[in-house]
C-alpha cells in the first residue's frame, strides 16, 4: 500500500532504542505485521486535502499505537484469551500476562506524546490529539470493548452489533479521517470525512465477520471460527453471508460517492474501499 | 488540604454521567479517598509561580487520572495482586478483572483529552501534556513499575531502589511540580521544582516502606507487611527504620530551602513537605 513504507519507518523511529523487556514487547507487537490501515487513513485524508503529509506522520504513527494496545489488552487472558495475533503469539505468550499489560499502557501514552510532538500549528495538534483521546476512550473505543463484552453470550440484534462496532473499530477509523483534515486545517470537510469513515468502518467489521467463518487460519492469520466458539453475535450469525456481502458492497459505493466532496485526487481512498470489500485477512 | 475540595469537585466534573460498568469502576477508584497529593502539587506551583490556578485545573486532575489509572493497574492478579486499596476492595474486585483493565484504559486515555481543554494558551497546552506523557509512559513511570516487578525477590542496591522509585513514584510527582510551572508561564523555574520533586519524592517513598512495617492495616488503609510477604527489598529492609528517618527529615529540609527560588507565597509547599515527614497513612 502506498503510505505503508512511510508509517512502518516512522514507527520504528517511535520506539523505545532500549532494550528492557517491555521495550521489547512495544516493538514486538508494533512490529507485528499490521496493515496500518488507520495511519494510511490519516495520510491519505490529509493529501487528498492538500496538507503535508510528512506533517501528519506523528499522528499517523499516534493511531496506530492505540490501535497495537487495544489489541494487545484484547487478547489478555481476562479479555478475549487470544494466544494469537497475525499468526504468532500474542503479546502476553511472548513476554508473559504482567508485560503486555505495562506494553499496552506505555503504547497508549507513547501515542500521545507522539502526535504532540507533530509539527503542526498549536491548535491543530491540540484539536487532532484530543479528536484522538475522545475516540480512543469510555466514549469511543474503550465504551465498545464494554459493549462487546457484555454482548458475549447473549442475543443481540442488529442495531446492538452496529452501535458495538460503531464504538468499538469504528471509532479509530473515524478519527483516522478526521485527523487527516485537521492536520491539512481543513475542518470543513470533517463530515464528508466521517460519512465514508462510517461506511468503511462497518464494511470492516461485516469483512471480519465473514472472514472468521469463510477462512481459514493460515490464510487470517488468526484462528477462524472464535466468534462462533465465544458465542458472539455477528452479522453473518444474524443475517447469514450472502446478505452481509451485500451490504459491504452497498457501503463500499456509499463511502466511494462520499469522496466527490473533496478537491484533491481520491484514487487512493476508492482503491482502498474496494480493496477493504475484497480483502482476504 | 487547600486545594482539596477544588480538585476532588473538578475529578466528578470530569467522569463519565453514564452508568455502564465501566464508567462505575473509574468513579469508583478516583472517588476512593486519594489524598490529592500530585493535583495539589500542580497547583500550588502554578499559585507560587503567580498563574491562575483555575486554569491550571484540567491539568491537575489529568494527573490524578494517570495516578489512579496506575494504581487499578498495579493491584491487578496479573501484577501485585492486591485485593484492597485504601481500606476498600480494589478496582478489580469490586468490578471484576476486565473491567478494572478497561476502567485503568480509560482513564489514562481521559487524562489526556483533559489536559488538552485546558484555557491556557496553546504552547503550553502542548507543553505540559508532552511532559505529562513523558513522564508516565515507558521512560518514566511505566518504566519504574517495569523495574519494581524484575526486582522482586532479588537483592538489590540502594541505588537501586532509588532508581525504580525515581521513576515509578517521582516521576508523577515531579511532572506535577513541572507542570505546574509550566500553567504559570515560568519554565525558568522548572529546575528548582525539580529539585524539590526529588527530595519529596524520595522521601515519600521512604514513609511509605517505613509505614509498611510500623503501621497497621486500619491506620494505612492498606495491608501492612506486604512488602516483606513480596520480598522486596525497600529502603527499611536495607537501612532499618531510624538511618531511613533520618534520611526523610534531610530532605525535606532540602526541599524547602529549595523554594527560596520562587517570589510568591511558599508557606503552602513549606507545610506540604512537612506534612508529607509526618503522614500516617
Amino acid at each position: 500500500m502506498k503510505y505503508t513504507d512511510l508509517i512502518n519507518e516512522a514507527l520504528r523511529g517511535y520506539m523505545p532504542k532500549s532494550d528492557d523487556i517491555v521495550s521489547r514487547a512495544m516493538k514486538y507487537s508494533i512490529e507485528n505485521g499490521g496493515k496500518r490501515i488507520r495511519p494510511a487513513l490519516v495520510l491519505s485524508f490529509c493529501e487528498m486535502c492538500g496538507g503535508d503529509i510528512e506533517k501528519a506522520i506523528p499522528l499517523a504513527c499516534a493511531l496506530e499505537m492505540i490501535h497495537t494496545y487495544s489489541l494487545i489488552h484484547d487478547d489478555l487472558p481476562c479479555m478475549d484469551n487470544d494466544d494469537f495475533r497475525r499468526g504468532k503469539p500474542s503479546c502476553h505468550i511472548a513476554f508473559g500476562y504482567e508485560y503486555a499489560l505495562l506494553a499496552g499502557d506505555a503504547l497508549l501514552t507513547l501515542a500521545f506524546e507522539t502526535a504532540l510532538k507533530a509539527d503542526l500549528p498549536p491548535d491543530r495538534i491540540i484539536d487532532a490529539t484530543k479528536e484522538l483521546a475522545i475516540a480512543s476512550g469510555w466514549k469511543g473505543m474503550v465504551g465498545g470493548q464494554v459493549i462487546d463484552l457484555q454482548n458475549e453470550g447473549k442475543r443481540v440484534t442488529v442495531e446492538e452489533i452496529e452501535n458495538m462496532d460503531k464504538l468499538k473499530t469504528g471509532e479509530l477509523i473515524r478519527v483516522a479521517c478526521v485527523m487527516g483534515c485537521i492536520a491539512a486545517g481543513r475542518r470543513d470537510l470533517i463530515k464528508s470525512a466521517e460519512e465514508y469513515a462510517r461506511c468503511i468502518g462497518i464494511s470492516f467489521q461485516i469483512v471480519d465477520d465473514i472472514l472468521d467463518v469463510t477462512s481459514d487460519t493460515a490464510t487470517l492469520g488468526k484462528p477462524v471460527g472464535s466468534d462462533n466458539e465465544n458465542e458472539k453475535c455477528t452479522y453473518v450469525s444474524l443475517l447469514g453471508i450472502e446478505k452481509s456481502k451485500q451490504i459491504v458492497s452497498e457501503l463500499t459505493q456509499k463511502a466511494k460517492d462520499e469522496l466527490q466532496n473533496f478537491d484533491g485526487d481520491t484514487s487512493f481512498l476508492e482503491e482502498f474501499a474496494d480493496l477493504m470489500e475484497q480483502r482476504k485477512n
